[in-house]
């Protein structure tokens, strides 16, 4: 496995395999690797002749008061779990040379990202859009993965390799969940064994919500009601916001249709986590 | 010359000049095409197997009180000239496809948005800037040409395209100029004739600016004097900015040094023009 953190050596790189027609899956991540991001890599793996991983903790999407200093780094043990999964390269660029001096180029993906998450993290998307572009660029990618658990990402990425008509195709896989049903995240190492416990409060109000709509009941209103009152019995748990929406313009629905999306972010003591589900009439 | 407006159909067609190998010369313009774009199509096939040239008035780089739906549009003047310079395809995309619905992605040039044409242009870059970049994302060149009387436009074009990690050469040639040295525009086709003689105080303004500069004067206040004083002798024109700035910056230096630029926009009765030279000093 080649660890590369030179842009113009994976340009390098790159050029040779596009040469020889390999196709190539790209996950990019921060790091602080879990089963989540492996079940990425593993796809990546069975579609495509190549998988490069990249791993860079993106300071341009972190707020001024959130924790891009704390984000957990753990380099070698992420290497040594990609390197099982038979990825070929991992790419890990400086952040002084992926924002060089002079660096003012903003993308910006429009009312998206004002929604949800959006609120509470204002300018964040704009800096997903412009590194996952760089990426892009960088990687050239047939195919890239994400994972449904940063939704919001997800809807934005689309939009934004749409609009700009980036050459790749954005696969979505399931989210993955420990077997409480808390959806893994880098930041789950965050939490105390009491808050992980406390964290599974996003679950199960997803879940209602899921059977609420399942059971014929369509009007948001009332299902995000029953959301909060879950959240509510979780004394550590503060909503930061609980909605259900259109899964491309992410605009809230009074009523809930079959792959519309209930989406939350909740903070568990000092942590904020996220989760949402895809919403599906049985 | 194949003439294509569907976006999937020019992606085929890149798709197997790649597959062999072939290296792609760009120019994207909005047509009323005159000797300066000519002059960037004779390079491209000079240099590449495969020349592509767009054809696209870019509605999002137009202010609501600017001349999108004046713009001239000669394209089948166009594909004459494209043709019989031996261009392979010209690119002439529907604008509905270009941006289709849901479409909100911004690509912003930061502060260099806001210099010299930018003051009266407001959202004009950020129109070319994301034009620029679809383009780029559908013809894939290996080599793009921009001609240096846009000078604005190439500073921000090579700024993205450095920012965003674009892989495409940018090339920028040289202003081409009718014999009395009026610089070619498609909208000098607004001038009558008597305007035409007057336009000609653009280049005497950035004549003397040069000549200055060669005479040892450095300091840009007294040298803008000088040429506002040209300008101001004819009757016709008013000045909307005369600068001299730093050519990767934008910003206006108060000593000149060469590589420096005069850049200055007038309008000619209601016709805006825009000139620039790079100052030398012998």
């Amino acid at each position: 496995m080649h660890i590369i953190t030179s842009i113009r050596d994976i340009q390098g790189h790159i050029k040779k395999l596009k040469e020889n027609h390999a196709t190539i899956g790209f996950v990019p991540t921060m790091g602080a690797l879990h089963e989540g991001h492996l079940s990425l890599v593993r796809e990546a793996k069975r579609k495509n002749d190549t998988v490069v991983v990249s791993i860079f903790v993106n300071a341009l999407q972190f707020g001024e008061n959130e924790d891009f200093s704390h984000y957990p780094r753990t380099f070698e043990n992420d290497c040594k779990l990609l390197s099982q999964e038979g990825v070929d390269m991992v790419f890990h660029p400086d952040a002084a040379k992926m924002y060089s001096k002079g660096f003012c180029t903003s993308v910006i993906p429009g009312h998206l990202e004002n929604a949800l998450c959006g609120k509470s993290r204002p300018g964040h998307f704009r800096g997903v859009a412009v590194v996952v572009l760089k990426l892009f660029n960088i990687v050239k990618p047939d195919i890239a993965y994400f994972g449904q658990k940063d939704f919001q990402q997800t809807v934005i990425i689309k939009r934004v390799v749409s609009d700009l008509n980036v050459d790749v195709i954005i696969k979505i896989l399931p989210t993955m969940r420990d077997q409480n049903g808390l959806a893994l995240s880098s930041r789950n190492a965050y939490l105390s064994e009491v808050e992980k416990k406390d964290a599974l409060c996003l679950y199960k109000a997803l879940t209602k919500a899921q059977s609420m709509v399942q059971a014929g009941i369509q009007n948001t209103e009332n299902i995000v009601q029953e959301m909060e009152k879950i959240i509510h019995t979780t004394k550590s748990a503060t909503i930061d916001y609980i909605s259900i929406v259109s899964p491309e313009t992410l605009e809230e629905v009074p009523m809930a249709h079959s792959g519309d999306v209930a989406a939350l972010a909740v903070r568990i003591g000092k942590t904020r986590l996220i989760d949402n589900v895809i919403l599906l009439f049985s």
